[in-house]
């Protein structure tokens, strides 16, 4: 039993309320599903640690780098197959931006509490700070090429656009590989082993069980996950959100509170490479490892998506990158570290808190506009 | 006695000019004016250190880093109240560039001359570097929402970009109360104790004379910058210097005075750590707690200021903060570095004096443009 | 006889291709005259450390830092004397980001195939980094003072910005001169002194032979480099390819291949601070020597070059020294670091690639148009 099960009560109730005609109400359909999102994928986290312990820790590592973002990529997913595509960017902002502001700036305090300074592996720290650089840079140069393309009359066209993307993605793919080659292979040792005993409790499940236990959570995830997309634009109309600020804000919480609670419990017992590497390294994954493979997906879709963001966007995961680098550069946090790293957060939802909704919004099925037209810039 | 005190007679000189109706010449009260801040600037910093030696570090402490820029708060109170917004955020930047690049570079150049190598606490030097990057992400977001906002047809307002500065600068200036509680409370043996001894000289003022030197140098400066405020329109038009010139290079070099005297002769005497924290530390003061209380005390002058800069003036703080982090982030200098530190500072100089004037310029007390129309973009 | 003196063959080649009516073809013209410059810029290298090794560490210094890009120069001043303005800005940037990215990576990678971990002198390596940053400083500035003064109508001028170019330029120069007295005088012993040795093998050669190889050497680059340069406009449109490729990436590969190889070799050999020696100084030496050199020398042409580049080559540039930054600031390297290096230069050479040419192009000697309408932005 995890501290978070309780919340499982969600399930059934998500589904109460989309197919009770009685009950149905948007607004609250979703924050019950997003509620019921949290412990199915800490779930899914679980079975995968397991799995991966029953196969060794070469594979295992790479089952948790995999899957370690599951949740996160059935979200987007089933976003992308209703044409959310802004959502889809949105989220995956978000993700990146959130894991290593609001997740590692809370783990931070949390272990700056009890401890006056608290070190970390600089090499390991700094390798995935230059990953996340790498990311902020394929989210820059698709901007960079629709500005300069522009300049030139019929300089810029989507189809263009769509193909730098998907070379970047390529290049994007490619990076995690090789920094999964590093990470579980050439330079093991830098990276911390006790990530299964921290989550796992005392006992190894079964190959069986850890199995099953994934294949429902997964399930549950993804019937869920239709629920929470479903629902996403009525009650954002009814909240008076943006779409980009339920996105970068909501979606991300909703997806990486199970990070979030773990790289926290363990910030507080003084392992603080584990906690960054729960922070940033699902930072990383997102950026290298999702996002790439949403853009393949989007062609399974037959609504291509590209890697270009909007200006808010690129700036919040650039600035991000930038301040998290400066503080893990030299292997050592405080508690100030981490409330400078909230308080970028909070400037950074304060900015998609004011900000206004782009005229295009909705994109779904019946459409006909191309699906680049979303982006700013 | 102080090396500068003999430019006290700079004040009654300003006076004289101003009063007496013969002398009557703006251009000369400008550089007058300016000259008699600078011991002024000096004696209210001394007067802080002697109330705060009384006070017990604590206290005193609090003291420096409340009144330790305020000769700069009052001229930037001064202009605020007569509508200058464009040369108080020139100024702001100013302050902050001023002091990372020209006092910081001169005080690594003089300590150069005679070591070849001197060192200060790495993980100070990072945590004001951290603070001066979020003070960097905290004007750049304005700018950010103004072009994302501005692509929505009436996305943009005046309003919004109000509010979100007030947002902004309310999180700024709770970083810098943590930031306080952290270099006085938890963290305190991180930061220099020999500050006092080195301005003080032999023996601590009493209280008496501490608050009796502060109430009289306060009230100085508060006239001579009332002259220096009064005339630079007059001054700058004569010269055809521009506003954002002035600003950013005349003001700034007046109001850091005697903080580039103080870092550079203990930079001189291989007091590295006392340097820096005089200089960078001069910078985060102005970014995180004068910014903020302009911003709310712009509210009081019914003339509201939002924190909206303009390109040159963000790329100044941006690359400033950017090439300090640099070379202050391993723990030590040379005077080289000193030099690339001045390097920086002549280009963003010669940026501003090539840069033409905008068109609006004087928004004085009868204007009724609203006050953000100044901002480039 | 080196490895690459093979490609010597190359030089007849060209000078049969271009004069030969019968075999006239630029495209194939271009690709030769390219290969020829590989070994001769290698025999130039090789004189002038002999010369250097003759004349004693500090003018042997001195000859290096001024003549060790020296083939680069002379095809930028053969490309800046026919308008081809365009061609040298990109193949600036080229030779700044290839040897940053595509050099230093592929060392990188070629050194930890044998060793896991490699280190090198710090202290160094950061200086070259915050010299990479100044020089991305200096070429934002221009673009910063374009928009900036573009918003007020008439405020921005050619002349303006030519002047503005000129004096960073001056700073740039500057700044250069002091990092030669502080690489060469004040602290000679930060840098590794075995670089002689490894070019030159055995024995130096005698001054008379040294400068006649030098001065042979130097003319059949200079002959060279007119067949390349006068065959890249053709050529480049036979191949569909745009001017900013060819400078960025095809000039920029030919002009460092033989930093390129000598850097590879000697990291392969553990010795990475010669091998960040050779590729960040060279960047070095073409940000802050031979840029503003062809500043000054374009006038001698009557065809002021300024500083002003497009979006596109200062965001490689800038992304290229961030990420450089990152991966060198902490004095130790890996693999995978490599990795990382090669793969921002692959998303920045798709970048260009994508890219579709300016209107404008050509500038010969008989346009009318003012050369600085090339600058995109």
């Amino acid at each position: 039993m995890q501290p978070l099960d309780w919340l499982l009560i969600a399930v059934p109730a998500a589904l109460a309320i989309r197919f009770v005609p009685a009950w149905k109400n948007d607004t609250l359909l979703f924050f019950v599903a997003g509620l019921a999102v949290v412990p199915l994928a800490g779930w899914m986290g679980r079975a995968t640690e397991h799995l991966g312990a029953r196969a060794g820790p070469g594979v295992g590592g790479l089952l948790n780098a995999t899957f370690g973002n599951a949740a996160e990529l059935i979200i987007a997913l089933m976003a992308l197959s209703q044409g959310l595509i802004g959502v889809v960017k949105a989220s995956i902002t978000g993700s990146i931006v959130g894991n290593i502001l609001l997740v590692l700036g809370a783990a931070m305090v949390a272990g700056g509490t009890r401890f006056p300074r608290q070190t970390f592996n600089e090499t390991a720290a700094r390798i995935s700070a230059t990953s996340l650089s790498l990311a902020a840079i394929g989210l820059i140069i698709p901007t960079v090429f629709h500005i300069a393309a522009n300049q030139q009359p019929g300089g810029w066209s989507p189809q263009a656009e769509q193909r730098l993307s998907v070379g970047i993605s390529a290049v994007l793919f490619a990076t995690y590989i090789f920094s999964l080659v590093f990470s579980l292979v050439t330079h093991k040792d830098l990276y911390v082993g006790d990530d299964h005993g921290e989550h796992a409790g005392e006992h190894t499940w079964s190959i069986g069980r850890a199995i099953a236990v994934l294949a429902v959570a997964t399930t549950l995830v993804a019937i869920v996950s239709e629920l929470l997309v479903g629902s996403v634009e009525a009650a954002r109309e009814r909240l008076g959100l943006t779409e980009v600020f339920v996105g970068v804000i909501i979606v991300a919480i909703v997806g990486n509170a199970a990070e979030h609670s773990t790289a926290v419990t363990v910030a507080f017992k003084n392992k603080m490479d584990l906690s960054l590497g729960i922070a940033i390294g699902s930072s990383v994954q997102v950026a290298l490892f999702v996002t790439p493979v949403l853009v393949f997906a989007s062609y399974l879709f037959g609504r291509p998506m590209n890697l270009e963001f909007s200006l808010p966007e690129i700036a919040a995961v650039v600035l991000s990158v930038w301040i998290m680098s400066e503080i893990s550069g030299d292997g050592e946090c405080n508690w100030l570290e981490g409330v400078q790293l909230l308080s970028v957060y909070l400037i950074i939802a304060i900015l998609f808190f004011f900000l206004p909704e782009p005229p295009h919004v909705r994109q779904g099925p019946r459409s006909t506009e191309p699906a680049t037209t979303h982006q700013g810039q």
